[in-house]
């Protein structure tokens, strides 16, 4: 099944590439692949490689590098209140990996209900959705204060939120764009208020009021493929 | 909870709106709602109403209308092929009624693996999702073929396809957009030959490949938020 899958491991080294316990497993034990076949792989860095299997057994297979091209990695950077529903959050990240994405920031909000989040499992979507996807990136997503991510972009922050007011149109989305979103309930107005100290651009999603996870997935649309 | 949600019920006569035993159930019983309370509601079709509860108990609620806009419906349109996962087909309609969409074709395709489609399922979704989001549309969702679908809307159409070929950029897409996406592993060439034949404009999403159901949210997105 060559081009099924983008299979992932960071380990390659003098052209072998060893593939994990749950990546070998998936590959021969689940698709069936056997000594001498051909997959594509990614180190989830920007690279895709195309080698043959040297060994395939269900605990560990090692393949050999035949060829690897290197492409442009997604810029666009998602601000996220933690939402309350840990498969909405999913959903987002396994969304934002398909689309192209640099990095995701869970933000504890004031209105988040949640505090806490998964960080291994939303990693396990997003290298699923990565192979999936064919991509070639696998973006970090970490846990990140208002205080942190404002001290990281400041003034190049994009706030979406449901607030009145003057707001940019979409078209101002392009993929070096840094989007913030809240948390089911919206920020709060104190973090609006900080963002807005910042000097962050708000802008508008339309005239809808979208569930927090959709208006990240299509902020990250726009971003992506506004043109 | 005023504003909380927006109500669904088409029973509008001489300024008195009778709801269903489940929006009934979820005004009274879960949301605690009470006689005299004001709420807002939609009937679906383009009209937003306020008014105040005359009778709240668990099986029937009757507001008394006290204030109405309307306010343009949306023109958007999807055809998405029908999807193995009824969750997907669920998500998909839960975010296309978010960002506004007027009717949602489900084809059977060649190349889908499930043929029938749970549609009282999907309206529970959509209602759910109008409500939530303050929308004022409820979207006309059917199981449509390809020949009906050429048919009806022929060189209208916009077909996101993953095959090779020139494609028009996603900024093509506008609000009146009748957007077709493919099932998991996308329309058949037969079918492709087939749109193609009608003079369906190929539109790209981008350089990545995205599962199906993101593909026609991605769309719908465009559609909705193109400046």
């Amino acid at each position: 099944m060559p081009g099924h899958f983008t299979f992932y491991t960071e380990e390659i080294k003098n052209n072998q590439a060893v593939f994990s316990e749950s990546e070998s497993k998936h590959m021969v034990q689940v698709l069936r692949y056997s000594q001498g076949d051909t997959i594509e792989f990614t180190n989830g860095k920007g690279t895709i490689f195309k080698g043959s299997l040297l060994e395939a057994n269900r605990k560990s297979v090692v393949a050999k590098v035949e060829e690897k091209t290197t492409s442009d990695i997604p810029d666009t950077v998602l601000v996220l209140g933690i939402l309350k529903s840990s498969d909405r959050m999913e959903t987002v990240v396994e969304k934002c990996v398909e689309l192209g994405i640099n990095t995701i920031h869970l933000m504890p909000s004031e209105n988040s209900e949640r505090k806490k989040v998964n960080l291994d499992k939303l990693y396990k979507t997003a290298i699923a959705a990565m192979k999936q996807s064919h991509g070639n990136y696998l973006p970090s997503i970490k846990v990140s204060s208002i205080q942190e991510i404002i001290q990281e972009y400041g003034d190049k922050l994009m706030l979406a939120h449901c607030r009145d007011g003057f707001k940019a149109l979409p078209k101002v989305l392009n993929r070096d764009s840094i989007i913030c979103v809240g948390p089911e309930g919206d920020f709060s107005e104190k973090e609006i208020d900080l963002f807005k100290v910042a000097k962050a651009t708000e802008i508008s999603l339309g005239k809808r009021i979208l569930r927090a996870e959709t208006a990240a997935i299509a902020a990250i649309t726009l971003a992506n493929l506004n043109a």
